[in-house]
């Protein structure tokens, strides 16, 4: 069986979205992973189908309720897939993260709306708050979607064997350095001599010294820190 | 006139997708925001509308071309709106370059795929590299999703009223405290009691100890430098 992607969500209708189409739609149809989507409301009790209350202590906007919230977990992750709640609170995503979820079984995502979410719910079902980026967002749902491209194109047998070989280019902890094709020449300039040289080892020492200087420009914090506590990059 | 988003792509069928729902998909209804998709292999011109091509100097991947790419910039992108082109290689996305974006005329996004994009385009085109985070998704449009997203809740009339004042809460340079709302009782678990004291002194100091007790625990990276060159995050 492939991997399971279960979405809990005040918006179903927002899936599959762009995973239906290309490298994640082809595979969702050959079974290569399948993806179920639950719609918090319909574990309200109350006539009205609440799910959401104003914040104990007041402030702006609403609070998911922990009981609905609980019951729908209840209901469709009885097993130990990890369960994530897609929150600006959470922690970075990372590739290390992505490849970890990539070899299990499957994945539960909470995509959050409103102010948050009750933080007994989070601690009593053990959800891992994860963030994709210091921006905030309408929901969930789009940072939902964002870990499922990143976690499918990984999977077994998802990418070809063409591509295989640019994700091994992920892991120097670098940002990549520019990339050049035909025409030789555009707009009057030119692809850099040292790529069409044939030299093997100038190209390489080339494009090593361009990433590390696109990668202090740019992500100056990617090497201030102990590379092995750094997000892995391409 | 309302915000106009151009995106460049070679997927143009997974656009709008979650942004034709709720809050963005409400809003391009209205016309406050308007969304036109380009199909980059329109401005191939060989018969085989050929748009990558193998790297210079080797390596695996293919490289998108640069003089079909700049046929579609300069065919749709006759004005000033920014131009970005979402890449791993890109400046990370922070909740002030959203807000610069969501106070213009509109945006322009290439959406990239392959192994990358011939850097002359890049140059030539002025494209502004924005990563939205440190994992490598199957493409570009997942990430141009997440702009949009971002950008289009905050426009003029987008958000109701109600939801306005949670985004000022975001300014504060820490995670989010805490959230509960009723039942004053989860599985055992209160509402702590601060919160339903009424002394909005003691939970204002409350939220903010929590809130700094997180970000030390999760994002000490918020708190290490200085506060002026941060991303805002709730």
């Amino acid at each position: 069986m492939g991997f399971r992607a279960t979405i809990l969500t005040l918006y179903p209708e927002m899936f599959p979205g762009h995973l239906g189409f290309s490298l994640a739609g082809r595979a969702l149809q050959r079974g290569q992973w399948t993806m179920e989507t639950v719609q918090i409301r319909d574990f309200a009790i109350d006539r009205h189908r609440t799910v959401d209350d104003t914040p104990a202590g007041g402030g702006a906007g609403m609070v998911l309720k922990p009981d609905v919230l609980a019951r729908a977990i209840d209901d469709v992750a009885k097993d130990d897939r990890p369960r994530l709640l897609m929150s600006p609170r959470g922690r970075p995503l990372t590739q290390r993260r992505v490849r970890e979820l990539a070899s299990g079984e499957g994945i539960v995502i909470v995509c959050g709306r409103f102010e948050g979410v009750d933080q007994r719910v989070i601690e009593a079902r053990g959800l891992e708050e994860v963030s994709i980026g210091d921006y905030i967002l309408s929901g969930g749902e789009p940072a939902a979607l964002v870990v499922l491209d990143a976690v499918v194109r990984i999977l077994p047998g998802v990418m070809g064997n063409e591509l295989s070989g640019v994700h091994e280019s992920f892991e120097g902890g670098l940002l990549e350095h520019p990339q050049y094709t035909r025409p030789q020449e555009f707009e009057g300039r030119e692809i850099p001599a040292v790529l069409t040289s044939g030299n093997h080892g100038a190209i390489e020492k080339w494009r090593h010294e361009q990433a590390l200087a696109l990668t202090k420009e740019r992500r100056a914090d990617l090497l201030a820190t102990d590379a092995a506590s750094q997000p892995v990059k391409k």
